[in-house]
């Protein structure tokens, strides 16, 4: 007899889930010793909270309608229904909030795609701490909980989430054509992006500025030239290089002027968590000073999810690779 | 702004939640240390696998639909998911399997019920131990992981979720009748359940015996008297508390005629957690022998879920009161 079970999910027996319980274990005793307390929010939200928050994260969930007719929708991240409960829960706190969870998320996938539907995320949102401040630190101790979790050669890459956006708009591109642009982006794909920008017959200057930023990517000298329109962006980006030096992780710092999240919360530093030894994101995150606001008093935050199943395989991989 | 969450949900911020994950952590803890090694199945299950294993598990499930308009369903459980991987994962496995699980179960409610939607389980379930051998390892792990998450008070309600349903069979009550009855038991509502056995017309014996066993709780004197067609439950359920007084857990047993579980699968011992601190009940469990061969070969097995919440809730309540 077969029973199968919905794409994209799996049973996961007691050798690898020991493993996988260690590892978020370790990700988030190094998030609670550093003053982040664990929180937890229902599985099922309105859908409609979802869709406030961000509308492809309301897109990509599993929906279903309660007894009253309204549609109820497995949550597709934590950071929505943080923010939800940072602006209903919290509205009256003034000081800084420290949050982490270890909790699964849940995205539709189409069969056959190999795509994982289910996710078991443990992450950090830090609310109240503007700018590079905020991102240095949640940056920090996101890489230190990866090495306390076995990791040894992990890095982050990081970017910013709007600087194509404001990009587009300070060069005048067409609204009709972002989305176009975008997309090819945070696929990753430069060649397409050039044949696109080529076909919108703009100046000379500004036909290579779209072309040529998201190439760049390394240490800090992609971020030297100042580059009109991205100016300030590059300038902000500066400021958190700096920081995260002084905090020790320059080495570990991948500068990425192409990193794209596909999550539309994200307004300043995105980032993205890779190790060597494998050939995917580990997790990733990024500052969203609009996104509580949304629900209530606007509160700068910033946050990071690891997925401790990746984490896992990356820290095997390491391990063989040794 | 007003930003409502499911009916049966909460948020859980992180004074509570470190106490939740302490008692879980003990109780996960006590199950591994014994051999126990917990598994993770995914949140989403096709509905006719739920439906397999008991319809009013299905019943109360969360539904949706996938993109091929198969009926996708939240677990209402752990048990039934984890009959499904032995029978398929574990299919030629001979030896005692023992697995333990911390996972969230969900079931629809009404709204302004206050009854829960979002259950946070952890538990056990032995397969492969037919009898009171299995039941009293059960029995006695879960006792001493309750001590262990800091219960002094707690206390098992021992019954036989199969006693009744033979009894009403044996007793040639009509089929028609026996749905009523079951309900009445389930929901404790021993008066209702007198006013509809007497209305049934039925020999004196017969009737003293619907009415009467159900009352009998308490110390093994409740399992004296042989009882026509109850005798053989009444002498493995004596088997049992034997094996538990051997255990040195007999105090701790409520032995209890009239304890139904709601969920169908059951076909012996049922099992009842109890705190005398607080007025519901932190979890049970029983023997399943039917459940595993729906989805392969037939196997044996008992198990128990414990609700963290309320065992959370007892605790605290306990603290209070010494």
């Amino acid at each position: 007899m077969i029973h199968p079970i919905p794409a994209g999910t799996r049973d996961v027996l007691p050798d690898e889930m020991r493993e996988l319980r260690a590892i978020d274990e370790r990700l988030r005793g190094t998030f609670e010793v550093a003053g982040y307390g664990e929180i937890w929010t229902p599985m099922v939200e309105y859908e409609e909270v979802l869709r406030a928050g961000d509308d492809n994260a309301a897109d990509a969930a599993y929906r279903m309608f309660d007894d009253h007719g309204q549609v109820l929708a497995l949550r597709s991240d934590m950071t929505i229904p943080i923010a939800r409960v940072v602006a209903t829960r919290f509205a009256v706190a003034d000081e800084p909030l420290r949050l982490c969870y270890s909790a699964h998320a849940y995205r539709t996938v189409g069969r056959k795609t190999g795509q994982q539907a289910e996710f078991m995320q443990t992450g950090v949102e830090l609310i109240g701490v503007p700018g590079e401040d905020g991102e240095a630190e949640v940056v920090t101790l996101t890489l230190s909980a990866l090495e306390n979790a076995g990791l040894a050669r992990h890095r982050i890459g990081v970017g910013d989430g709007s600087l194509y956006r404001k990009l587009l708009a300070a060069l005048d591109v067409p609204d009709d054509a972002h989305r176009e642009l975008l997309d090819c982006l945070s696929r990753r794909d430069l060649v397409g992006l050039e044949r696109r920008v080529d076909a919108l017959g703009l100046a000379r200057d500004a036909r290579d500025l779209l072309v040529g930023l998201p190439e760049r990517r390394g240490g800090p000298e992609v971020l030297d030239r100042p580059d009109g329109p991205a100016a300030e962006a590059l300038a902000r980006l500066r400021g958190l290089y700096e920081a995260l030096e002084a905090r020790g992780v320059g080495d570990r710092v991948i500068l990425d002027l192409g990193l794209v999240r596909d999550l539309g919360y994200y307004t300043g530093a995105v980032f993205e968590l890779y190790d060597p030894a494998v050939g995917f994101a580990l997790g990733g995150g990024g500052r969203y000073d609009d996104l509580i606001g949304r629900f209530g008093e606007a509160r700068p935050a910033c946050g990071i999810a690891l997925d401790v199943q990746r984490v896992h395989i990356a820290q095997a991989a390491e391990e063989e690779q040794r």
